[in-house]
């Protein structure tokens, strides 16, 4: 029920997931409309859909925490507890980024040492193979937490992107090992500790460069990095407009701007990534998001699924803090 | 004798802005390269240009503060003690940012309350007249030190833009006020109380659209939204030169390659700017200046003073510190 375009989109989004791959889908929501819905797909009744009936829908501009307490039976908890109980594999919503992270911890559990479920992905499009973690709501992190997403980091490279041995670095203000300030200078001894493949320290130029496979950070430079390289790019083409006005064919300025927006504002292209430490598949979809996208946050979902994210990240945090136990201890 | 083009470029900077304004400049330098230039250019033994003898020069990779043990007379140095003691009104330097931060911190002083110089300006150029800052070496910096940049920034914008009441906010992850991280908290009640024209947060994609006149951040989150400009600039020429490849002509596309470095790497069409919280004015220049960059830095250096830029500084801050001590006690 979530999402600008709920329900027309994200039933036509199931629909097409659920005719196209190998699929089961369950809707949550308010069944009537939902039902109504599907019934404007011809042949959609032969698919493997079906309706988990909820009540009510927790809005962009809602408190999640005290959501959760008022509107214990909205469509985004009962989607996340359907998961927690085992009769779903995944949650995917396009609707409250803040709802679905607090339902996501409160009801699947957070993985152990993190405290806030984590938002990372490739958000500087011109590197489409750097996740960036955090860019969500942990801000003032310990070094213990950045080393937490140091392993997520990792471990989604390696698994989404297949890359061996994940290049770490940790954003920062000079491109010497532990310069920066004092929360690089000891998460830089965490990392060296790690075993993980820690190549040092990035600076904001070399985001877009795409030198490393995952840039760690404060989720305050984070959300600072991705909503600016948003607003260069909505800026950047509104400058353009006026300042070659009339000596630029319509035709090639339209294809500049594609792919100005393309590449700064890479989450109008994704269907949606996975809410990062959580004990359980959640896909943070695009509230923008159409039938298309929907499809493929979907698709997402059962990709992270199929390749035992979940179990594997789990894993990986306990193997590399036993490490850097071992370490800090000898 | 500092800047990737010294002492050609500056030396025929300094000549240009002898001759075009009413300054006159101390070239400070190994005397022979300084004078042997000089006379490359016809006339200029008749302008108000006289040298004045150092050894050696700072370079890029130096350690500032060794270089101050170890090389006292170097130009940088000797430029700062100038000003110190009256015998020149300014120092401009397109050298090493480092040496000339420490020369102006060691031998001109810093004001109340700042422990470190900071750097600030435009530097989201799609916002010519948004001042950023800091931009530098200030991290983890206090909300007392977070109150100074905004004061800072406040006078700036005043003085070199004619804003009346600049408005003035916090760099945040939320625009809600006080949303952030601890610092942010913090400093938002401090500039509440400060009486300056406080606004609130902005966010990431708030800055390029240049809402407000002055940001005010820790050195980190600066340093990192500074360098990102830059890098998303450079990289996205690149990208665009491939991406569209043949379908757009060769004019076109070098009329919006140098619209993009234009408004993402600001410092190549500035001569530099003010060194911020030092007592006396030193000017930052670009490395690769060129001379009418070097002119533009000189003319920079007269307008701060023929504006009382320091004067006006220092009053600024003892009065806003008075209001905040006088409204936390009452």
């Amino acid at each position: 029920m979530g999402g600008d375009f709920a329900p027309v989109e994200t039933v036509a989004g199931a629909v097409l997931a659920a005719r196209e791959t190998d699929v089961a889908v369950l809707l949550v929501g308010d069944p009537n409309p939902l039902q109504e819905q599907l019934d404007a797909h011809p042949g959609a009744a032969d698919l493997p859909i079906s309706v988990a009936p909820s009540m009510g829908v927790v809005g962009e501009g809602e408190q999640p925490a005290r959501a959760l307490r008022q509107k214990p039976n909205a469509s985004i908890f009962v989607a996340t507890k359907l998961v927690k109980e085992g009769r779903a594999g995944a949650c995917v919503s396009m609707g409250s980024t803040g709802a679905t992270m607090a339902a996501a911890a409160v009801i699947l559990g957070m993985m152990e040492g993190l405290e806030r479920p984590c938002l990372g992905g490739p958000i500087v499009g011109l590197a489409p193979r750097t996740i960036i973690i955090d860019v969500g709501t942990n801000v003032d992190c310990k070094p213990a937490q950045l080393l937490s997403f140091a392993i997520i980091g990792e471990v989604f490279a390696n698994q989404f992107w297949h890359i061996d041995r994940p290049k770490v670095a940790l954003l920062s203000v000079g491109s010497e090992t532990g310069k920066g300030n004092k929360q690089v200078r000891e998460t830089t001894e965490l990392l060296q500790a790690s075993g993980l493949n820690f190549v040092g320290n990035v600076e904001g130029d070399d985001l877009p460069a795409g030198i490393v496979d995952v840039v760690v950070c404060d989720g305050f430079a984070g959300n600072v990095v991705m909503k600016l390289t948003e607003g260069i790019g909505v800026s950047l083409i509104e400058h353009l407009a006026n300042a070659v006005n009339g000596q630029v064919t319509p035709e090639a300025m339209n294809l500049i701007k594609g792919e100005i927006l393309k590449t700064t504002n890479p989450a109008q292209d994704l269907g949606g990534g996975p809410l990062l430490g959580v004990n359980g598949v959640s896909i943070i979809g695009h509230g923008r998001a159409d039938s298309v996208e929907v499809a493929n946050a979907i698709a997402t979902a059962k990709l992270a699924l199929d390749l035992g994210f979940i179990e594997r990240l789990t894993e990986r945090l306990a193997t590399v803090r036993a490490v850097v136990e071992i370490e800090s201890e000898s």
